[in-house]
């Protein structure tokens, strides 16, 4: 990788909720071989916060902070090291002089889950390596056993355990925590930029259709979510990115989610905002997946985005 | 904090097993408010893995890599930003020239946890405020509720709630899982030092003591764990060093878990290594609680532990 200067590095928490519980049985626990306690379920636990991680880079070229929102069942890992061991965007925005925020969003990585009774509705799921293999247009799901991708594929399929032992449980439950800990998080931020991917492009989107006074550009990698905040508040003129891959021929399910995302793309312009499209397919980069920060090339389609951020945020006023 | 510069910054997962899941009903799930799916629970997982972040300085100082183990309930970020906004010891050792390798171990953190039926005994307990206030020795459990720690205490204990956001559920059950976890990462990273706080204290002695070939050098704060293994393996002068905070006094379960440390460190030097202890009110530091690494004046404490690990380093054979 590049050599890098940070002014600073460091992590915080944001939102959330304090729960108090009370009139539980106390129990004995073995928190280790030396260690055996008198666990008190009882008292005052904090809830549904994000944590977030971030590095200042030294030569900081853009003003504004760039906040990283992951897709579902996923945490802030996925912008570190690919699963073939390259450098990840988070790199690569570093280097390109962005200051860069990594969220785990609610319940994800170190945000830490809900462990209390009651909280939280139904069980948490996790995504089989197939399910993997076939939502992230790796290749066609009866193929998975002999691992054999779409043809051209970019995503370094040879190291798919290394995104399993990335992947983490959900709960389909918490979608409105997520987004109140994502407002959180850039009504502390001030001005910002968000990327998000997947769920958290979605998410991506509807902070900058809510918040555009926060908000000065969006950049969301193949979305989904509710666009239905859209044209609630006049957009300014601020720039929204759409990105995405190749594959959609091989599925249904990713037409569909990129009609709606397209449809959220026309709705942005009729607010008052600037929509932008990216379709790699038709910038020369075909092949790319659905996890196209970590595929092969993916430092492109990073200098891609940096490109477009820098034309969209020379023009708008600082502070 | 001081700037830094970094030869390499990243992330993988180590250790782990592989889990097949078959025969479990499908069911639909709303994944977010655009993409509901049919999920299906059945296929290849992947649990007990762990986590690491990495981060080399431009200027390493130190040949091993430093391993930071963190404690019960917490994850990486316990090594990160104190709960009253300071840089953390990550910081610190990055700036003293070490190589550092932040643990996320088994289900904490951006390890994830294991959702899958069956594999896992038991619940996930998460510690409540209450809990950390009295076992990390901020002060009597009685006077939680007024928030009056002990004299002189160097805990942010006004910014108490920032650690509580950062404490995540656990499951007792995983201790054999985080210990194999472990020893898959110092087989990967070759010769290393290991620092564990608590509960990673506990583990840093049982790696040190099982792989003196791989572990130089090991730092235990306030450990606690099973210090059997010591003395299976001849320890050929490999150090350790056991540092431990104040108001033991106020604490029988701390006096008891001390004296199992000193107790072990006895062990350590019988078996052939040479075993330190750093008491920092022995060396003008009083004050501090459970959780040092927080502390006001942690700083000082990782540059005695810099100092320390210079020393014990210096004198053996490279590689």
């Amino acid at each position: 990788m590049s050599a890098l200067g940070l002014a600073a590095m460091g992590s915080y928490t944001v939102g959330g909720r304090a729960v108090t519980v009370e009139g539980r049985a106390k129990r004995t626990v073995a928190l280790s071989a030396g260690l055996g306690l008198d666990y008190d379920p009882n008292g005052q636990f904090w809830i549904e916060q994000a944590y977030v991680q971030y590095f200042v880079p030294s030569t900081q070229r853009v003003e504004w902070p760039l906040v990283l929102i992951h897709g579902g069942g996923l945490t802030g890992s996925a912008w570190e090291t690919t699963p073939d061991g390259r450098p990840g965007w988070l790199h690569d925005f570093l280097v390109a002089g962005f200051a860069v925020h990594v969220v785990d969003n609610v319940e994800r990585g170190r945000a830490g889950f809900c462990a209390l009774e009651g909280e939280w509705d139904g069980m948490p799921i996790v995504r089989s390596e197939q399910e993997s293999w076939a939502l992230y247009r790796i290749g066609d799901a009866s193929d998975y056993v002999r691992r054999i991708p779409y043809a051209g594929q970019r995503f370094p399929y040879t190291c798919l355990g290394e995104l399993t032992r990335r992947t983490v449980p959900r709960w389909p439950a918490t979608i409105d925590a997520q987004r109140r800990a994502l407002l959180a998080l850039i009504e502390r931020l001030g001005p910002c930029i968000v990327l998000g991917h997947s769920q958290g492009g979605g998410f991506a989107i509807e902070l900058a259709a809510t918040r555009p006074d926060l908000v000065r550009a969006a950049v969301a990698l193949e979305p989904h979510g509710n666009f239905s905040s859209i044209g609630s508040v006049a957009l300014h003129n601020r720039p929204l990115l759409l990105v995405s891959g190749d594959y959609f021929a091989q599925s249904a399910l990713w037409r569909d989610l990129d009609a709606k995302a397209q449809g959220a793309l026309l709705a942005w312009g009729r607010a008052g905002g600037i929509p932008h499209t990216l379709r790699l397919n038709n910038q020369g980069l075909p092949g790319h997946s659905h996890m196209m920060m970590m595929d092969e090339g993916s430092e492109r389609i990073a200098a891609l985005i940096v490109e477009w951020l820098s034309d969209v945020t020379a023009g708008q006023p600082r502070g």
